[in-house]
């Protein structure tokens, strides 16, 4: 199995979504490492563009993210993980999906907050 | 509402999703006239990276999506639409998922086909 990385510099798109209930909690890119650490670990791992290193998901919030499924697009160019989502808070602004907000003419928050970012990550 | 179309050339990934299954159905790219044209019809639309232009998903199959919730994520980077899969495959290949295969040790077709891809598409 091959992942499509040339498409997008090295990285291609993971969808993570909840095993249990279905919500899609978060996207991030993964490079070759964090693709095979995944695998390898059953720990969610991405590269962050912004750091750009890979790094495991809840590495520090201790929200990891146990990998269930794995199904791989047409393309071979984009993963969809269903995983049970330690904490159950994927977004580090403390809601359980990154998805928090709902657009309906304008943007509204539709999630209760899981936790305060401040007093779990490090400034 | 704006997204962030800077950190990927213009695009921003837009994950799709079943509105009544939770079932994740494919992820495509929008640029900004996409993205307008997203909210203005009611219909998803997307860029194609290989054809360099904005599609309305279905235009060619009849198979569009009616979107019926839009979330942006905490970096107003990705966009997450739930929507009516008209035709009930979303997949150019015949699938319902472009998620049709799962990973466990080697790659599985998990899903039945809906439409034969060549009756379907013009050559």
């Amino acid at each position: 199995m091959k992942l499509d990385f040339d498409k997008m510099d090295g990285l291609v798109p993971a969808i993570i979504q909840d095993a249990k209930t279905g919500k899609v909690l978060m996207l991030a890119y993964m490079n070759q490492i964090a693709w095979e650490k995944t695998l390898e670990t059953g720990n969610a791992w991405f590269y962050s563009r912004s750091r750009d290193k890979q790094w495991m998901k809840g590495e520090e919030s201790g929200n990891v993210q146990k990998v269930k499924e794995v199904f791989i697009d047409c393309d071979d160019d984009t993963v969809l993980l269903k995983v049970e989502q330690v904490g159950d808070a994927a977004c580090h602004k403390g809601y359980q999906s990154c998805f928090f907000r709902k657009l309906n003419g304008e943007l509204t928050v539709i999630e209760e907050k899981v936790f305060d970012p401040d007093k779990v990550y490090k400034k």
